[in-house]
């Protein structure tokens, strides 16, 4: 029960529900009962109880064979309402579109989720080559154009970001706090991020923030390709791919604010 | 506590939170507490401590100026990692584009979800027209090929299926249980299904069942298109097209027992 003038507690049960369902999205995606419950450090009778209630919501579902438990349908279809009610994308589609179309480059939209980059558009690089969807997908902050354009605009993220391991993915990648928080202020300074190899070989990225009205910055918008195309001989970002992202990224904000 | 040599009921927050997830998901995606409230018949508190620990672990976001919830990033990246580790989708994506290519036209995969056909793969259709990426929408089970299919060979299914109201979508949707019923005879008899205009105006399907190793069938692969390139002059799904959709399902089936 509630009481009257108190503000309600979390829910323990639904909060250790949601850390299941995450262990269940990561590495394989299979997951015995006692892994979770050792995972989440719960007891198994507990841990049974909530996959039990999980399976029942179709949030997860249990292998027949293996009795492993693995993520269910359901959030299939909660993560594309999620899209669809999604006011920044769907403002931001034809944005997109003629962005791919301009620079001749995939393109995403990217929102600051978990300490990630999760991308909630992508679209493909208007030519024939065989890509994969990204929607749903997770960058690193530090590690991309995206990622430092939401860095680079909000304080606590970046300072958090700065205290915890920044993982080297590639040579390229920046590594230090010191670094990053240069990056950030030039970042600020021009209106845009880019990244060169530093999240994967041979692949570069252009981004620029989304403001909401008041000017928050609630997303970015970039391209990515091979480092020729997005670069120059000097591994700077081509200056007309800068000026069509930086374009793209101010029409949005202003559709936003209609 | 859970007693020793009993099994845990379900856990009723968890449940509670489940189903605020599904209302959040329909209609307009945004619902202030009190509709969120009344809609699940608990008391305001109750549903106020449930969406607030929802909130906590990134399952649904406020509005800062509305109040008004809806849905959060948390269940995109959750969304796309029960993609990510689906077995039946990730066996079937070469042959899904390799039908698209054959076919001409547009191929999904569906599954069986809480009374409908759940798209867990989408392949455009090989042209440059506009598409909208259909991945984890979901389909009604009596007026589309993949739905028929599902239904013919689940009879608890096709049972509660047929004692539901079957929603009239047009002119030629399958309305009574009786018709129903002798569809699905003929699905079974035959192996595969179609639909012309029973659940769009102007688009057809055909669909063929994804078998488990033992048989079971756990999925739907099918073409759509509009009617004139799916069917022939007397509305029957084309027979080419009806061996290459044959050919798909057959292919992942034995792709599954690997």
């Amino acid at each position: 029960m509630v009481s009257v003038g108190t503000v309600p507690g979390p829910i323990q049960s639904i909060e250790r529900a949601a850390a299941m369902l995450r262990l269940l999205a990561r590495g394989s995606g299979e997951y015995g009962l006692a892994e979770v419950a050792a995972s989440l450090g719960l007891p198994k009778g507990t841990a049974h109880g909530i996959l039990r209630t999980l399976q029942r919501v179709a949030f997860v579902e249990q292998d027949e064979e293996t009795g492993r438990y693995r993520l269910g349908a359901a959030l299939l279809h909660l993560g594309t309402s999620y899209l669809d009610a999604n006011e920044l994308r769907s403002r931001s589609l034809n944005w997109a579109d003629a962005l791919a179309a301009r620079s001749g480059q995939e393109v995403r939209i990217g929102v600051h989720h978990d300490g990630a980059v999760l991308v909630v558009h992508h679209v493909f690089r208007p030519d024939d080559t065989m890509q994969t969807l990204g929607i749903g997908a997770m960058l690193p902050l530090h590690a991309t154009a995206f990622g430092k354009v939401l860095l680079a605009y909000d304080a606590d993220l970046s300072a958090a970001t700065r205290r915890r391991e920044l993982t080297s993915l590639t040579r390229r990648t920046i590594v230090t706090p010191q670094s990053l928080e240069r990056v950030l202020t030039q970042v600020r300074a021009a209106g845009w991020a880019n990244d060169a190899e530093e999240y994967l070989p041979g692949e570069a990225s252009i981004a620029a923030p989304i403001r909401a009205p008041g000017g928050l910055v609630v997303g970015a918008i970039g391209i990515s390709g091979s480092v020729d195309r997005i670069c120059d001989s000097a591994s700077r970002a081509k200056p007309a791919l800068v000026s069509q992202v930086a374009s793209a990224a101010e029409a949005i904000s202003r559709a936003l604010s209609d």
